[in-house]
């Protein structure tokens, strides 16, 4: 594998700038309220407090990769993010979470109801939004991602301090945090370019490997990373009883002993201090953050094996070192 | 005015059989989550609570009634009963709900958690199928009265307790709890159906005006009602200190004694057990049940004189019983 370049998605915002700017306008132009002051003050803490906006911007690399010459991939760039934002905000009631980005959240600034209410309200806007290009498929594809996303925040609901949890679920609720907004994303953008069924293919192949490595990258870090780089003190997924893949694999491995320490810990939620240090020694005996290492990097592969079917393009050439970067945070 | 039909809902169900039966198993349908099972669960504790379908029906009733023959008012008719579910389970989380149609909550029984999200999924299905029927503009009358719901719900969130509130005010916050899913209800059947642009204008007129005034019934009922009728105690909105159009009249003709009282009772909160009877004597000083049921009785008027312009049917004369029925409860 190349050596990735250092941070892909600043070398795109450059290449996107006019576009960017284009999105951010039309960002504050809808989250503004006629009526509720409070919609634009709970939205702009979020929106402006310096997220990468990676979304929007495969949606906007996507159609500019194809040719698209026209205006309304910044409106989809603009939903893709009124989506993302309203999960985040529903997201942290539901975690009950008073830190993101560095900053409190905004359910601790205001309340949980704000929350709930203008998360609605963005993803009404977010709807609003995407039928204005009059796109029927792009229609299909942004609200099958929506009803993705909120199913998989369910799953992830239900099976939380579920020993049995399979790959497959932890899977299934990747795709529904981060795999299909990223996958609705690059694959709106194709079709509002008109590219062909097999670039269109290729760019949600793209989106959905993409995700899944971005997330799996995310859920290592959990158990390797320092604060610093995550945002998160390691050992946080633990301490909250979340069942991510290493985890999974860990517990898939262990023997009757372990059995039990995972019952104790994860299932019934009974912790001492020690608990973290010895689940990660149980974690390192069955290779679980190696393995799901090798996993993660394989999806970044898969990512990348999708954008040879697409243009040659610098954006493809940032694209592909993204899929680089993503999962460069684990060497 | 002629006396109300008793029940005009259930002569419109009875007509709507068999497009209300295609409803509910369309909900049914869609509904089902293949990987989060909590997701029927839930819907299902809500939409199968025996609500009166009235929304759904405003769409049948509309779209059957300017001669539509196709099978999309079945889906739009689900769409608006999805919004609506979606929209019960965030506000049971905001006002913190025990009780919803006679039985706990969803956030009660399960948790906010769950309702929050089985919300999101729902209102993410209710898009999926508003757009099955390619029909852009009715895509943009739902997508607008999703974001004006939830514009008012915040509006009411930051406007209450605030005796400053003005009745324009409580009008967009009506509009936003009620009137806005009626109309777009009654309009989205129009359009679906080719109706005349003036046939669309008085089907969004009579929708609106249905919802204000059975939403103003609603708030006179909290003052004047019996728990059977309403499912609530009386006098519950003035311990919650919700500002509706009764009390803000009251507070309008208020001199400085009674303004020091609704300070203290509302915008403080520091309310005694002989606070609800003297709140009551002076909302009967002012005549503010009195103005507030004139000006509701209006609004079904207007309802009515909307439907004038509309085709001469049997839905027609069963829409008409329904504005009276809504504020026959005042008589």
């Amino acid at each position: 594998m190349d050596k990735p370049v250092e941070k892909p998605h600043e070398a795109m915002a450059s290449l996107l700038a006019e576009d960017l700017t284009a999105v951010n306008a039309l960002i504050r132009e809808r989250m503004a309220s006629r009526h509720a002051p409070r919609i634009p003050e709970v939205t702009a803490h979020l929106v402006e407090a310096g997220g990468k906006r990676i979304r929007p911007m495969l949606t906007l690399a996507a159609a500019r990769m194809c040719g698209y010459d026209g205006p309304y991939h910044v409106h989809l760039a603009a939903t893709v993010e009124f989506i993302h934002t309203a999960t985040l905000l529903h997201d942290d009631v539901v975690d009950e979470s008073a830190q993101r980005r560095g900053r409190p959240t905004a359910n601790l600034l205001w309340d949980n109801k704000s929350s709930v209410l203008v998360g609605d309200y963005l993803f009404a806007r977010a709807f609003q939004l995407m039928v204005e290009p009059g796109h029927l498929r792009v229609l299909e594809i942004l609200s099958d991602a929506a009803a993705t996303i909120a199913e998989g925040e369910v799953l992830q609901l239900t099976a939380a301090q579920d020993i049995k949890t399979t790959e497959d679920t932890y899977l299934q609720v990747v795709r529904g945090k981060t795999a299909a907004l990223f996958s609705a994303a690059t694959e709106a953008g194709g079709e509002i370019a008109s590219a062909t069924p097999e670039q269109i293919k290729a760019l949600y192949d793209y989106g959905d490997a993409l995700g899944i490595a971005f997330q799996m990258a995310d859920d290592l870090l959990d158990w390797m990373g320092d604060a610093a780089q995550t945002g998160k003190n390691v050992g946080d997924d633990f301490r909250e009883r979340k069942l991510t893949l290493p985890l999974i694999r860990a517990i898939a491995a262990a023997d009757d002993e372990e059995r039990a320490f995972w019952t104790r810990t994860i299932e019934k939620g009974r912790q001492t201090e020690d608990d973290l240090a010895t689940a990660r020694a149980l974690l390192d005996k069955h290779d679980a953050l190696g393995s799901t290492r090798a996993t993660a990097l394989g999806w970044a592969d898969r990512a990348k094996a999708a954008l040879t079917l697409l243009p040659d393009h610098i954006l493809n050439t940032h694209l592909s070192d993204l899929a680089d970067y993503v999962v460069a945070r684990l060497r």
